[in-house]
């Protein structure tokens, strides 16, 4: 593993040393990349000595990527190298299935990485501002590290996200707001309650769990670029994590684009009509977003009314070419319920919003039937069985019963 | 991948082809094993030749042992494969974490498999007799392959595996009773309606997919064997199947068993007190299980009275030196609460019944904390997230909000 050279600040460069815990840029709030000297990594005969196991550890996950990431001793519970699945219908689709991670969300990579420096850093008691999954996952990782968790959510998140913190031991407070309110909520307490703010980018390292996905589907694609990937973008971390990835990936020379006329994939940020703050600064060409009023959306991670690093995320859907994409609620449950019927997957709202991105943008023609896309699923949808039964009205005492005796 | 040679049965040994689908043995109604000609499998040099991915299935999962399963073009999720994750605090402990298969459980190895057959024999219609899990996997996997599935389950399962049927397509039912009246159900049904029944061992192929995890659970350790496995008895399908590996590994050449006093471990079913029939026939030294009168326990895939393959799961346990324990539903919730709080993992009751099982064994004297033991988590604490926030009280809308503004 390489050891960290510094943070290096995504808006104005400035650099930080990491002798201390960070949070943001001190010159201006920016959100900060951890870097490294990666030489020893440097290429493909480094590429292909990843992802061995070791007897003390005989599932690496994510942690397969070793070589580029911080060498701390890891707080894991098996997060990553989640599956890839061709479509059934879809001659050139895949869907990275994420509902596999530990607690049924990608969110498990960016906190194994977070909790993994909190632990570095002797940190004790933690605070996350959460939409829903992310409370989930940071308590998981907490009660592995014996860090002390509180987290605030939505009072209105699935009763999943609720049991799990719970049983993980976390505090866990239900605001009657959004994640915005939590955020503000943990900014007021924190330093009276000695709190370590874990707000998504607010601290510089699920950038680096999360990248772990950029490095894995190139992987799992036979180190190629597909031509478009679809990130269902609530905080926006997975979709900043993936670039960061691609261009460590170039220029440790484990590929390269231009060979062959490869380049770096049309990044989709896809959003729902409930809450879609980055589409609409992308449709305006504005460089930031605007704070969406009353947010609405049964994506429950897609409720994030105005993510702190949305001048990362416009930024990269410009310079790859790609676009921001917002779905009705009616558009994503019409594709949820296609995809677990025809393909056997029950997909998180968030990936149903991916998926019926997907076909949207090739009614549009923004993309052609030949050009290869990943889709992520950022979750199980049995996280959402509550919100799922209450949408199909199964929680009715009178629905039918097909076969059963008359 | 090699031929099926033909099918064996567990009680009588009698054969039987398999170029149309198979049920149970005609002569004693015993379960059956498939066998196969493994001699192209054979050694150490195949051995390490399993798990290639390919451009078209970058996921292998459990897959990789192609060279020990049929020949047929497999319907996959992405199944298999899961983490070996060491305890935090236990040194010779290892759960095998089963709840990031597709569909949150183990169960998704075996209809993996009996799909495959299913839609290799062009069979359209299927019914299944579930506690619960198994339902939902059979609806996942026959919506993958365009399969009708109608799924027989107890009106008080857990509300995630109604949801789950329900968005992938299958036609449910609830019934007022066990999964011993679902089975009957489907039984008298199945005829007049044209349906497969994909009832546990009354099709032979589930044992296949279930196998996997002996073969993982060896190679994860390093090609050896532990000297325990704590696995929760329902239909206890995994416990036979993983006894299999073991026998095909060891004809295989891919363990050697004697060699530096290497044996294979003792199988331990875990089951509640609840609903114990192996337990109880274990305790009275009998070669059959007694239908369990009035089972009630709050983990639901352990709801099963009379398992169908108990005369084989009481041999493998007397073979293995193993044994039967039965925990209290008390005992099992607590150590739910503990493992969440203490390693990051929410287990599922059954699961919690396995860790409660491993203390049970350490207290007795039955196992030393120098065993080195695999304790198997079944599925996914969270698809019980309705079974769960009841017994916290979390449904409870005056519950306390400890860090709430005041």
């Amino acid at each position: 593993m390489p050891a960290i050279a510094h943070l290096e600040c995504s808006r104005c460069h400035a650099r930080l040393d990491v002798a201390v815990p960070q949070t943001v840029c001190t010159e201006c709030a920016g959100a900060f990349y951890v870097r490294y000297d990666l030489s020893s990594a440097k290429g493909t005969a480094a590429r292909d000595k990843i992802g061995a196991a070791s007897p003390g550890h005989p599932s690496p996950g994510m942690w397969r990527y070793s070589s580029v990431l911080p060498d701390i001793d890891p707080v894991t519970l098996g997060e990553g190298w989640t599956p890839m699945l061709p479509s059934r219908r879809y001659a050139n689709v895949f869907l990275k299935e994420e509902g596999v991670n530990p607690t049924g969300t990608f969110k498990a990579r960016g906190l194994s990485l977070a909790m993994t420096m909190i632990r570095h850093y002797g940190i004790t008691k933690v605070a996350v501002p959460s939409a829903g999954n992310a409370g989930g996952a940071a308590a998981a990782y907490a009660a592995a590290a014996g860090v002390e968790a509180h987290i605030f959510m939505p009072k209105d998140v699935p009763l999943a996200n609720q049991v799990e913190c719970t049983v993980y031991g976390a505090k866990m407070t239900l605001v009657d707001g959004l994640i915005s309110d939590c955020a503000r909520i943990v900014n007021e307490r924190k330093q009276a309650e000695g709190w370590f703010d874990l707000s998504t980018l607010k601290e510089p390292y699920r950038i680096e769990g999360k990248k772990t996905m950029g490095y894995e589907l190139v992987e799992q694609l036979g180190w190629t670029y597909p031509d478009a990937v679809f990130y269902p973008t609530g905080g926006g971390v997975g979709l900043i994590g993936m670039w960061k990835a691609f261009e460590e990936m170039e220029q440790l020379g484990w590929i390269r684009p231009g060979k062959n006329g490869l380049r770096r994939p049309k990044m989709i940020a896809v959003q729902s009509a409930g809450c879609a703050p980055v589409v609409s600064a992308w449709d305006q060409h504005q460089p930031v977003s605007q704070m969406w009023q009353d947010a609405e959306t049964f994506a429950a991670g897609l409720r994030v009314p105005k993510p702190y690093g949305d001048y990362i995320i416009l930024d990269i859907l410009r310079q790859s070419g790609g676009t921001a994409v917002a779905l009705s609620g009616e558009a994503i449950f019409a594709s949820l319920r296609d995809w677990a019927a025809n393909e056997g997957i029950f997909l998180s709202p968030e990936g149903a919003a991916a998926t019926a991105a997907y076909d949207h943008l090739l009614s549009s023609g923004f993309l052609q039937p030949s050009d290869r896309v990943v889709l992520f699923n950022t979750g199980s949808g049995s996280k959402y069985t509550d919100v799922v039964a209450r949408t199909l009205g199964l929680t009715d005492p009178d629905r039918p019963n097909p076969d059963a005796p008359q």
